[in-house]
């Protein structure tokens, strides 16, 4: 299949350019630098040196004789955007091309307008290159569960039944985020629903949640092919952040009462999860939205299970309560469903002791290149 | 009150000004020419001349007395959008300046573009003008009835109580519109309710109905006042076009079934909510949302009032369907609620048959500048 990946350079894009050039796949993968643009101008640089994506297609194709073409450039420009739905005819676009920093889209004006002109900017192209272009492209978006917010009812997969006076309406689930970022998503996906309706788009909506890891095939074949690991305030999940904490001997930094529970996900199963998307496209005229997480966890229990696998490995990790540089509810019910994509046949790699001691040990062999500055929050709304 | 009026060109926002100013507020308009720009662009002048805007504020001062403070620019363009906040120092902002055509919006990429960047672009300005140089600004925002669509259930106004699994939860009514226009009012609202949300803004979001009338208190003082009225299919609401086809002996068109049913007002009661809500802010970190109509009709009630009343002043009225050129349903159910203007006290003028009389005399007088080339779809998207 021709799949366009848009973000290919990103920490989702290029693993995901990997995997699908290495199943035979014939892949394209556009980027424009912003992640690592933002990335310097914040001074929140990865844990480790990343090729550029030139390079990195270079260094995959020495490896597994896999040719991964390259296009740099901007998806906010539609000509641009236009010409490569034109030559390469995509029969899947995997829309990454976002900024992808809650806090980073919280900074100030500045962040804030590059965050939504950026993101709705591209959705909306990428909408316009597949009606002109490639009418049957089969859309898949990256979204977030952060879209949903935390209801005080279950979340459901994408719609929701309401019965109200005694008649009934199926809706795209009401959503409401907690940062301009998820936000900009929210938007994105009415934008979305608003064209499938219209004109008989074809799209699947990912409703992701955290994403850790660093091993894949692919990557782990070469040190050069190493993923994107931001552990700041700004990049950094909180996973990662807990990671770099127990590896540098500073107390983990819960962010006030550590309750807030999200669903958190293997990048080994957002890989499986593309593909399965992939690989069973919905028809035209529909928008599948499905829920993108394997497991749940609060903070707390995140910190527990690093402090608890990182004493056994030797390390002295501790946990501390600090105050939260968010808005955001610190203790909430929480049930997102998740079928739609065990459905697909996903076969869940969950975050087991190994993976955690794994992912310290990866963590371990950086630890000089760990900026420490990088570490409190530096971005503030609560 | 100083009150700033964004859009203050518009069909809406020139009497808004002229009321607000005879009333002794303190008004500044604000207007970049881009309907005038897009009526010459696609064809669909309005049916009488009006002055630009420096020159509606000086004969309006000439004749009340009441100085309009009048600033040519974009709002998109936050250096000069702070720059008007900040020496203005507005109470209230009326935000009125979007692409307020449909049709317009589903033409192509370019006007798709246009009135995604300029209504989102627009209302982000908005926001943050007013957290940075007014925040105890009160921002009343006009959106549509249209963001809503045509669900089966009952349209509550703005907020939907959900009870689902054994909980409950209160949501923005969720939205799903039929142009591109309505659905960026959609992102609108999720972005000021957003920005409420985070930051404590105090937001009044007017969910509108389609506007008809000609007549204003401070607009029947001079001709060199009236309002702008277009009659084409980009800009013309229905009401207006079946108005013109009357006059013009031209059988008003009938888009399909006739069986779309919206909530209409009058220009008179525009003016009486926007004050309403303008005398009534609501406090820091709500956003309000209030449906505003007073009376419902399906298309072919509005065609049978109109020729009815037309023939009876010695047109010959007929009413004809043709192939729709929208997308909508032609039929549905329609139950949208309207309780909060009227309890903060709005006193409605319907459509009677006087009104329709009047409206209908007024075209007559301006017979003579129809352009039978407007009057037929131009823009189809069924």
């Amino acid at each position: 299949m021709r799949v366009l990946i848009l973000g290919g350079d990103g920490y989702l894009g290029w693993p995901t350019a990997m995997t699908l050039s290495a199943k035979g796949h014939e892949v394209c993968v556009m980027d424009n630098y912003l992640r690592r643009l933002i990335a310097q101008e914040t001074s929140s640089e990865a844990l480790m040196p990343a090729p550029n994506l030139s390079d990195r297609a270079a260094i995959w194709k020495s490896l597994s004789g896999e040719a991964v073409r390259v296009v740099i450039g901007d998806c906010k420009d539609y000509r641009l955007l236009s010409e490569v739905f034109r030559d390469f005819q995509p029969e899947t676009v995997i829309h990454y091309a976002e900024q992808p920093s809650g806090p980073y889209s919280m900074i100030d004006f500045d962040a804030a307008k590059r965050t939504l002109d950026n993101n709705l900017g591209v959705t909306f192209n990428v909408i316009w290159a597949v009606m002109e272009h490639a009418p049957d492209c089969h859309i898949i978006k990256l979204g977030t569960m952060g879209e949903y917010g935390t209801p005080s009812i279950d979340i459901e997969e994408g719609w929701l039944d309401v019965e109200h006076n005694g008649r009934k309406h199926t809706f795209l689930y009401p959503r409401q985020a907690s940062t301009l970022y998820h936000t900009t998503k929210v938007l994105d996906t009415d934008l979305l629903w608003f064209y499938v309706r219209l004109y008989g788009l074809r799209v699947t909506d990912l409703m992701q949640g955290p994403v850790y890891g660093l091993s894949t095939d692919e990557a782990d074949r070469d040190e050069r092919l190493l993923l994107n690991f931001h552990y700041d305030d700004i990049f950094g999940t909180v996973v990662n952040r807990f990671l770099v904490q127990a590896v540098a001997d500073i107390p983990l930094t819960v962010y006030g009462k550590g309750g807030q529970i999200r669903g958190y996900l293997n990048l080994k199963d957002t890989l499986q999860c593309v593909e399965l998307a992939m690989n069973n496209p919905v028809e035209k005229g529909n928008l599948r939205i499905l829920n993108q997480f394997t497991e749940r966890f609060s903070v707390n229990e995140l910190a527990d299970k690093i402090q608890r696998v990182g004493n056994d490995m030797g390390l002295n990790v501790q946990a501390k309560s600090i105050e939260n540089p968010r808005k955001e509810q610190e203790e909430h019910y929480y049930n997102p469903k998740h079928h739609g994509l065990l459905e697909l046949g996903l076969k869940p790699h969950y975050m087991t002791d190994e993976v955690v001691a794994q992912m310290l040990e990866q963590v371990i062999r950086y630890k000089d290149r760990i900026d420490t500055r990088k570490i409190m929050p530096r971005v503030r709304w609560s």
